[in-house]
């Protein structure tokens, strides 16, 4: 698989916005082909921290993914809540 | 899901180790039935990083694992093999 993890940390008053704009596009993304993963998740001890696992079949599916509605949706719908620039590290995957 | 990123740091010449003794781990645990992921993820800049991206569908089957003879044959079989002691974060998880 070719994973990313996108490290995010929002303003203290857009939680709960950031958490309805990536549900959103959740929903859309694991309906792409060639999505593995997509969870979101929220640092318990810092609720302003997330991370993005995203999980593709392939490289070219997780550039796929960049390209569509629903992801241009939610950078735009989210810029503005970013407390710092997010992160996304791609990491090696050696199982699955 | 319960989700738990597992954060290791093997000695230098520890890594291929590693990795051979984790997917061992990782083929057992996709067996058990609250199995959701078991993603074993290398750091490209420094090799001797990982992570283990560990989902259940619930906080039972999770402390299910820990009870399993692979969990017990990795956590014994790696033990010498921790340039500092791995650490287990649990995330909230708002989808999947």
């Amino acid at each position: 698989m070719h994973v990313t993890l996108v490290h995010v940390t929002v303003k203290p008053d857009q939680v709960a916005d950031f958490i309805t704009a990536s549900l959103a596009n959740h929903r859309a993304s694991i309906q792409e082909s060639g999505n593995r993963r997509f969870d979101i998740l929220q640092f318990p001890d810092e609720p302003t921290r997330f991370i993005l696992y995203e999980a593709y079949a392939s490289a070219e599916d997780a550039a796929a993914h960049k390209a569509t509605a629903h992801y241009k949706t939610w950078r735009e719908g989210v810029a503005d809540m970013m407390a710092t620039p997010r992160e996304g590290i791609q990491w090696i995957c050696h199982a699955p």
